[in-house]
C-alpha cells in the first residue's frame, strides 16, 4: 500500500485528534490553507491532467478545465472562510424587558461539525474527488476531512493526496486535516468510526442507499449527503418545438452526449410534443454521434444493462439503438405519455451515460401531474417561447417541486460554482434536499450552531466576543 | 370522535392541497394568519388555562405564562415572515468573465417544504403542543401542519384546534393549513402518508427513535427534528462550591425540581467537587421539597422505575430517597467520577422528574475528558469563579462539543424564545443537531432551496423578481 493510503481507523482518529485545531483556526490561516491546495495543484497540472486523462478518458481540455474549476472552488472557499459570513453570528444582548420574561444574554454561531468522510466520484476526477467540492467546502467549514479514493482513477487519487499533504503542512495546517482511504471495507469501516460526524457521498442511487443506511444505523447516526443521481426531465413546449425545433435538438443531442453522458445533470428525460419534427431531427442527429470511451468497463457495462431494462418497459420503442447490443454508443428511446405514466418510477430510473428516453404527449396540460409524480431530480428544464405565459404557471410549479434546479431554454449539463447554485433535490436525487453539494452554499452541511448563555468573554470562542477579533459579520440583537 | 378530530389520511391529504396556496402566500397574508391565532388564543386565555390545568396539574401561575409564551411566539415568526430573511434569497446576475465559464443567471432562495406532521409534547400543553414553537415555524415556513395530539391533554388539544381552525378560516388561510388527528396509530399512519414532508417530535428517547425509524425507512424518508430529552450536566468549581456553596445549593434545587423535574432542561446530572459542603447543603434542602403532581400517572410510574434502576448502578449511594417507594417526591444520588466514568451512558440516562445524579470528583481537571464522554444534550452549565480563565478552556470546549447550548453560572431550566437561541444538540438529545426547536432559527427546518436559471420574470416567484414585489432582502451577485 502508498504511504499516503492510510487506514481506516488511523485516518478518522488522527482526523478527530486534529479537528479542534482545526475548528479554532483563525480565518486567516484556514483561508491561506486552502489557497495553498490549489496553488500547489495548479502548479502540477501537466502531470496531474495527463495522470487523469490516462485513468479517466475524459480527455485534457475537459481535465483541464476540471482542474481550473477545482483550484476556483478552493479559492472562493477560502474568500468564504474569510468573510465569515456562514458562520452566522447572533448575538442577544440582555433585555429585561422581552416579553415573555427578562431575556439573557444569547451568542449563537454555527462551529465545525467535526471529522467528515468524502466519497470521491468517478465521473469528476478532480472537481468531485479528493480535493474536490465536498472537501474544499468541509475545510472551509473547520472539519477535517478524510477521502475515500475512487478506484476509477486511484494512482490520480494518490497524487492529488501527495500534494495535499505537502501544501497543508507547508500552510502550517494540523496532522489529520486531510486523509486518504481506499477500497470499499475501508470506506465502510470509515463510515462506521465513532469519531466521524458526517459523509458526502456523489454516485449511484444504489451504492448511495447502503452508506445512508449504514450512516443511519449507527450507534450515533450522522448525516449522510448523497447525491444519488436523477434523469434531469426536459419539457418542449410545442410552440418552442415549432419555432426552433433543429436548435432544440442539436442543444438536446449535445448536452446528452456530453463527456459520454457521464454527468448527473444529463438530460436523460424529455417531454416532446407528439407528432413534432423534433423528435425525428434528435434521431437523425443523435446517429451521427459517435461512440465515446466512457470512465471505464463496469460503467460500459452498467450502461447497456440500463439501456437493455428501459427498451423492455412497456410501450417503449427503440428509436437510435446499435446493431452492436454491448456499445456504449448513444441511444433513444420513446414511450407516450400514457405509457409513461403507468409506472414513472421504472421509467425515470437513471442510466448513466448517453441514453435518452423522449415521452411524447398530446396536450402540453397533461404533463405537469406527470412531472409531479416524478421521483426527485438534481435539475428540470423547460423549453418555451416568450409569449407562453400563465399556462406555463402550473408546469413551473411542479418542476420546481421535483428538482433543486430549474433552467429555462438551457441545458442542465454545466453546473456553475456560485453563490445563488443549488445542486440538489428531493429523494432520490438526493439523500438530504435541504442541502447543496454545488456553491457557497456547501459549506452549511458541515456546521453545527452552539449557543453561549452568559459566557465570559474570556472564554468566548472568538467570533462570539465583543472585540470580535476575527472581525467577522455579527448580528447584534439589542 | 369530535368534529375537529380527523382521520390521518385526510388530514394529510388536505394538508398537501392546501401546501401550494399557503407556500404561495404573500407574507402580509400569512402572518395576518398567524397573528389572528395568537390572538384567538389569548381571548381564550381564562378558558384554556383553566383546562390546562385540569388536565396536567401545572398550576395556573406557570400555565397563563405557557400561553403568553405561545401567543408572542406565534406574532415572533409573523415577524419573521415579513422580514423574509429566511427566504435567503440569492441572485447571481450572469457574469461571462466567470473564472470558470460563463455564469448563468441564477437566483435562489428557500421555499416551503410542504406538509409537517407535529407531534405534541406532553409537559407544554401550550408552548410545545397544538400551537406550539413547531407548529408556528412551519406554518411561517410556509407549511401546513398536522398536529397529533398528546394523550395527556386531550380536551385542551381539541378545544385549541377549535380556535385555530376558526381564527385561520377567517384570516383567509386555505383549509388543510391546519388538522388535528389523535392516537398512536393516527400518528404513524401520517408519518408514513406519501405527502408528508417533515416530521417535529418533543418527547422521549424511545417513542422519538422509534418515530425517527419510520420516518426513515419511508420509501421516500423524510427529515425527523426530534428533540429526545438530556440530562443537562451541570459543572460546578472547586472556587465556586467555595465562595458560595449555599447559593449554588439554592439555585440547583430550585432547577431540579421547577414543575416537577418535568422539563427536558432539568439539571439531572451535577459534577461536584467531593469533600465539599455543597452536596450537603443540597441534601437539606431537598429534604425540605414537597412532592409535586406529576403530568399523570405514567409519567410518574417511569419516574420511580428510572431512579431505582440509576440507584442499581455500580457504586452509587442514595442521597435523598422517600420512604414511600412509589413516591413523586424528589431524589438525589450520587457515584464518583471514576464509577460513573465506567458506563457514563447508562447513568447519563434521563430520567423525566426531579431526580439528581450527583457525580463528585476530586480534580477539576479530570471532569472535561468524562463530559466529553457523554451522550449530547440539549444544555451543560458551568459554575465558575471570575478569577478562573484559561484552566477551563478545556471544559468549556468539551462542554460546547456536547450539546447545543452551554450557560455560565445560570441554570438551564427556562429557554428564552429568541433570535440566538440554540434548543438542539448532538445525538440523542436530538435526532436533528444542526437545528433549533426554539427561537427564530426554528424556521430552518422547514425550508428547501430551489435554484431557477435563466427564468422568466413572470413565471419566477415573487421574492426571486426584480421588482420584488414582497420587498424581501436580496443578495445580488453582480
Amino acid at each position: 500500500m502508498n504511504t499516503v493510503v492510510l487506514e481506516p481507523d488511523r485516518a478518522v482518529a488522527a482526523a478527530a485528534a486534529a479537528a479542534r485545531e482545526w475548528a479554532e483556526a483563525a480565518p486567516s490561516a484556514r483561508a491561506r490553507a486552502l489557497e495553498a491546495v490549489a496553488d500547489a495543484l495548479q502548479a502540477e497540472r501537466t502531470e496531474l491532467v495527463a495522470l487523469a486523462d490516462t485513468e479517466t478518458h475524459l480527455g485534457t481540455t475537459r481535465l483541464n478545465g476540471e482542474l481550473t474549476r477545482t483550484a476556483f472552488q478552493l479559492r472562493l472557499f477560502a474568500e468564504q472562510v474569510l468573510a465569515g459570513e456562514f458562520l452566522d453570528v447572533r448575538i442577544d444582548r440582555p433585555d429585561p424587558q422581552w416579553p415573555t420574561g427578562p431575556r439573557p444574554e444569547l451568542r449563537r454561531y454555527r462551529t465545525a461539525l467535526g471529522p467528515v468522510l468524502v466519497f470521491a466520484a468517478s465521473n469528476f476526477p478532480f472537481a468531485f474527488s479528493v480535493a474536490g467540492g465536498d472537501t474544499a467546502s468541509a475545510w472551509a467549514a473547520g472539519c477535517p476531512v478524510v477521502v475515500k479514493a475512487h478506484p476509477g482513477h486511484p494512482g490520480l487519487s494518490r497524487r492529488t493526496a501527495e500534494i495535499i499533504q505537502k501544501a497543508m503542512a507547508q500552510a502550517g495546517a494540523p496532522d489529520g486535516v486531510f486523509g486518504l482511504i481506499e477500497g470499499q471495507q475501508a470506506g465502510i469501516d470509515a463510515l462506521r468510526h465513532p469519531a466521524l460526524r458526517a459523509a458526502a457521498f456523489t454516485g449511484s442511487e444504489r451504492g448511495g442507499l447502503a452508506l445512508a443506511r449504514i450512516a443511519a444505523d449507527r450507534p450515533e447516526p450522522i448525516p449522510f449527503y448523497g447525491e444519488l443521481g436523477s434523469v434531469n426531465p426536459v419539457v418542449v413546449t410545442p410552440a418552442a418545438a415549432g419555432a426552433r425545433g433543429a436548435e432544440l435538438a442539436e442543444g438536446y443531442v449535445g448536452s446528452l452526449t456530453l463527456g459520454a453522458g457521464q454527468f448527473c445533470t444529463n438530460p436523460g428525460l424529455l417531454f416532446a410534443p407528439a407528432g413534432d419534427g423534433l423528435v425525428d431531427t434528435i434521431v437523425r442527429l443523435l446517429r451521427e454521434v459517435p461512440s465515446a470511451p466512457m470512465l471505464g468497463d463496469w460503467i460500459a457495462e452498467a450502461y447497456v444493462d440500463g439501456a437493455r431494462r428501459l427498451a423492455r418497459l412497456p410501450g417503449t420503442r427503440t428509436l437510435v439503438w446499435p446493431d452492436d447490443e454491448a456499445s456504449a454508443s448513444p441511444r433513444l428511446l420513446t414511450l407516450d405519455l400514457a405509457a409513461f405514466a403507468a409506472d414513472p418510477k421504472a421509467a425515470a430510473e437513471e442510466c448513466f451515460g448517453p441514453l435518452g428516453l423522449v415521452v411524447t404527449y398530446e396536450r402540453l396540460e397533461e404533463v405537469a401531474a406527470v412531472v409531479a409524480s416524478l421521483p426527485g431530480q438534481l435539475t428540470t428544464s423547460l423549453h418555451g417561447e416568450p409569449h407562453e405565459g400563465g399556462d406555463l404557471a402550473d408546469l413551473t410549479a411542479a418542476l420546481a417541486g421535483r428538482s433543486g434546479r430549474v433552467l429555462w431554454n438551457e441545458w442542465p449539463t454545466g453546473v456553475s460554482v456560485t453563490h445563488a447554485m443549488q445542486h440538489g433535490g428531493p429523494f432520490p436525487a438526493t439523500t438530504a434536499p435541504a442541502t447543496t453539494s454545488v456553491g457557497t452554499a456547501a459549506i452549511e452541511r458541515f456546521l453545527l450552531p452552539v449557543a453561549y448563555q452568559s459566557w465570559p468573554q474570556r472564554l468566548l470562542p472568538p467570533p462570539l466576543r465583543d472585540d470580535n477579533p476575527w472581525g467577522v459579520p455579527q448580528r447584534i440583537n439589542e
